[in-house]
């Protein structure tokens, strides 16, 4: 399947909803932005992985009884038909990580399936106009 | 799409081949491992994301000249019709990470699109016999 502009947009849309309930602390949203069903798993910063609904959740309740001041960047969408991947950036103050969500396609919406973050070391971001490393 | 024994085990099997080919330090196993296209990505623990086959397999070209005495524990598999998800904790020497591993369906075969390791903290591991946390 071809990813579209539109794939793209709607896909970068719920992950940015993400990030807007965590920054924003807002649990109600938190739920909706995940798919209703037990199979999501969550790896936070430094912890082991989550995996069903419970789990994920109660660690989201958790950590927006403070929530950090996160801003998403440079989000790269990969489309796997009705599953898709964002890799991005995050930064909270001076810490930077690096995340990686799974959003399942749920009828005209997406939903995170998956979420993972872990530090990016100083020194561990490229250069903005770096070409990239070519095989 | 109900997960079958027979689709966990299959997924699990591919895992295992990941792992079995970084320890190896076997490019070429790493190679089959991973989908031909160009839809992949890589978070090495403390980087920033890779997109890209070329820029993934140069990082496991690099990686792979010494080969880290890497395993896998605690393997969960979430499967998400084409695609699958397979959680895990690493072992490297004293080093313990959590990773995230996506592959994809590919005829009878499952090969990688996605992976991402980052540290555990000294405490990040849940106790084995832990119920876990429920909501």
């Amino acid at each position: 399947m071809a990813q579209t502009d539109d794939d793209e947009r709607t896909i970068l849309s719920a992950n940015a909803r993400f990030y807007r309930a965590m920054a924003a602390g807002d649990m109600a949203s938190m739920r909706e932005v995940w798919a209703e069903h037990d199979r999501l798993a969550c790896t936070h910063p430094g912890h082991a992985p989550l995996v069903g609904r419970g789990a994920v959740m109660q660690s989201w309740f958790d950590i927006l009884q403070s929530p950090p001041p996160i801003a998403c960047e440079s989000p790269r969408a990969l489309l796997f038909g009705d599953l898709a991947l964002v890799s991005c950036i995050e930064r909270i103050g001076e810490h930077v990580l690096a995340a990686s969500n799974v959003f399942e396609r749920d009828g005209r919406a997406w939903r995170m399936v998956h979420h993972h973050a872990g530090p990016v070391q100083d020194g561990g971001l490229p250069p903005p106009a770096s070409p990239g490393r070519v095989h």
